[in-house]
This record gives structure tokens, sequence and C-alpha cells, in this order.
């Protein structure tokens, strides 16, 4: 797999999130793959589980998404990049700080997203 | 794990590898860790290796690091972080833009981390 493929596959994909486009996001992911949002919590496996999910959290939320720094792209068709996602929580506008890990298949579509945040990353977002 | 005890230790270790502390350094890891720096690069296992890697590589290197990001603690006893490392490559100053994820031991000790970058993330600094 070509490094500048998946940096842009990557990109894309917080592009797809920061417009709520649930089918684009989708069509990512290869149809085996199996997704940890965030680590720590059950995995979520096959694309029609995963379309439920996104459909189900972030289609509801009227997030926007932003790239925080550079998609890092490394060996094994993998890659990290840091984003921001931005969403009202009970009436308060708050910034989620997450850190996704994606592998790559040869075909170019995503295998396995690790989302990687926390309580500690979910803040009220400065006025 | 306390999740707020991952949170500095991580960022300790960015300030330790700025400061080219070795020996700072592998006291964070247990005994039996194993690091992958890059992904993609054959596994680094045991405090003995670690210790070399280190020593031979940054320890070399002249480099200063800075975190660019907050640090993300998720479930699993793991984290994600974003920084940068800059250093001199052939005489001309470099960054590295990484992003490395670790898990900890029970006892606060880092037992993997795995260090995602690539030739896309090696750019000449900016005068």
């Amino acid at each position: 797999m070509d490094n500048q493929l998946i940096r842009r596959r990557m990109a894309r994909y917080v592009e797809l999130v920061d417009a709520g486009d649930i089918d684009g996001i989708v069509a990512l992911y290869a149809e085996n793959a199996v997704i940890e949002d965030p680590v720590g919590s059950p995995p979520i496996a096959g694309i029609e589980a995963i379309d439920r999910f996104y459909r189900e959290g972030l289609g509801q939320s009227g997030a926007s998404a932003l790239l925080t720094g550079p998609v890092r792209v490394a060996g094994n068709n993998c890659g990290a990049m840091p984003f921001r996602v931005d969403l009202t929580l009970n009436g308060e506008p708050c910034t989620i700080h997450v850190i996704d890990v994606m592998e790559f298949d040869d075909d170019g579509r995503i295998r396995s997203m690790k989302a990687y945040w926390g309580e500690l990353n979910l803040e009220r977002t400065p006025e």
C-alpha cells in the first residue's frame, strides 16, 4: 500500500466525520473491519455493526471534527492521527481530543480502527 | 491504574526524551517490555535491549522533543500522544512528527510502546 494513499484516506475520514457523512465513512471500511471506540470498550466487528455504530452515534450528534496535527504513516499499512471532535453534550459545547490508529488492507480499506480517548480528554470548549 | 498517572508518565516520557535522560526513560519501562519504533520495524524486547536502543539512538542524536497535543488516556491502561522530535540529520535541522501508543502494567510501568511515524513525517525544519 502507498503511504500517501493512507495519509489521504485518514485525512478524508476526519473530513467525513466533520461533514456527518455516514455513508462516506462506512465506505472507507472493509467488510470484516473491527473498531474499538474508545479503546477499552467492546470491539464492534463487521460492516453492518460499524454502520449502525456511526449512524446511531455520530449521525445524531451534530459533531464537527478537525485534524490537529499531521497524519503519521508507519509500516505495516497503518497510521495514527490526532484530531478533535466538537459537539454539544447536555446543552454545553464540548471538545473531545482523540487519536485514531488505523490499519489498512491491501485494497486501501480500513481493516481496524482504535480510538484513543477517555474522560480526561472530554472538556468544555473554552468560550 | 489511575488515568492521571498514565497521563503524567507519558508526558514525563517526552520530557525525558527532550532532556536526553536515557536512565530516566528506561526506568519507565517494565523488565519485559516490548517496543516497536517505528511501527513496522522489528520489535525490541526486554529492558536490556530497550536500554541499548535508546542509548545508541537517542543518546547520540542531541534531539529535543515536545508534546504537541494532549495525552489521550483510554481504557485498558493505555494511551496515545502526539509529539515532535527535533534533531540534526546530515547537518540539516529536521523535525519528526510522532505518535506514541503505550500500554502500562498494574505497577504503572510501560509494557509496550509503539511509535507511529514514517518517511512522510520527517521534514526539514522551516527556518
